[in-house]
């Protein structure tokens, strides 16, 4: 059975709903952060980058969401979470799941783990200051120029809606108003009221939206 | 035709090189990032990142490397550039590929772009400060962890291959000795005689190493 490490109010999940999307029969297992357990040996056997997600398969461990998320599309096509037989069509989910890792969750990232990148508590201080700019910014641009409607890729629910719903979460934490956001806002209403959304709040013991 | 927009000494070499070791048809634009060609209006109506890569294709454009890279490789699968057919494997080359996009190449841009994060002159020179350490953690990660041998993903050389290339030839740059990473210098040195490597640095400009 798959195995899904996550700790709450992280990308963990965004494959978490893919999971409850696909139908796939998977537990999971918290890993605390507050503890530091993601540092510890037997998580780092896990994950050598102490990191969530990771999900262990019956042939060893994948991290990094962009890939959990197309291996959960591939492995129950079914679901129909991803256009698997058109390579325009799939580049266009993995361009925009590509944003969302590497641009607006390292954006977000320079509020709370900018310890990442400098140690000096004045330059944390600073880099935390400029996020509601730079997430902002992405998120505009997603508004206007990647958001298709009603879904991100357009009529097709995929997996980019889980990843989109799941940062775009931490939107208010990060000093920026949903509201600018008509569109992202809407999609998170909806996504809200999907069945496997609500699942996977409700497994990582958070309340669904009101 | 297949038509890249690139600039030199980036990214956009991985996707380069995988339209070399495809055999496509292509052409290659460089953006020029010195009179800031990346931000002007013909640019943006391309790509809105105002980034490279850009790949251009007959139904629109691809933006993001880990997305080009899996295009290209699913379309001319005769090239055999990714594992297309296995999902497991599959997800490690995305694996590897997304923690290039996201974590790596992000390490690296704190030296030169760190603007991105913060606007202080002190804050980018202590972001600068952290770069040989962030980035060496990451080659090392790899070096140890990621990197089968003797290609990334073991026998079967992979798009995560061009990649790889591309971004270990910034360390130096980033004031970390490549000489710590005997896998990875052997790999780059192995690189830098494929064909298609040759091919790409030409054709951007740039001498092969020697």
């Amino acid at each position: 059975m798959l195995k899904l490490f996550y700790e709450r109010d992280t990308c963990a999940l965004a494959s978490h709903i893919a999971l409850a999307e696909a139908g796939a029969a998977y537990e999971t297992v918290r890993v605390r952060f507050r503890t530091d357990d993601q540092r510890k040996p037997e998580y780092l056997a896990i994950n050598p980058k102490g990191r969530v997600p990771a999900l262990v398969t019956d042939r060893g461990v994948l991290t990094e969401t962009p890939a959990i998320l197309v291996y959960i599309a591939q492995s129950f096509p079914a679901a129909k979470l991803a256009p698997l037989d058109d390579a325009f069509a799939f580049a266009r989910v993995q361009s925009f799941n590509s944003y969302l890792c590497s641009t607006v969750h390292v954006a977000h990232a320079h509020g709370r783990r900018g310890y990442r990148w400098a140690d000096d508590p004045a330059t944390l201080e600073e880099m935390k200051r400029k996020v509601p700019q730079t997430v902002g910014d992405c998120f505009a641009l997603i508004e206007r120029e990647m958001f298709e409607g009603p879904w991100v890729m357009g009529d097709a629910y995929s997996i980019s809606d889980a990843y989109l719903f799941t940062l775009a979460d931490w939107m208010e934490g990060d000093g920026v108003d949903p509201a600018r956001f008509p569109k992202i806002l809407d999609h998170g209403r909806r996504m809200a009221e999907r069945p496997a959304v609500k699942r996977a709040l409700a497994e990582q013991g958070r309340a669904t939206a009101p």
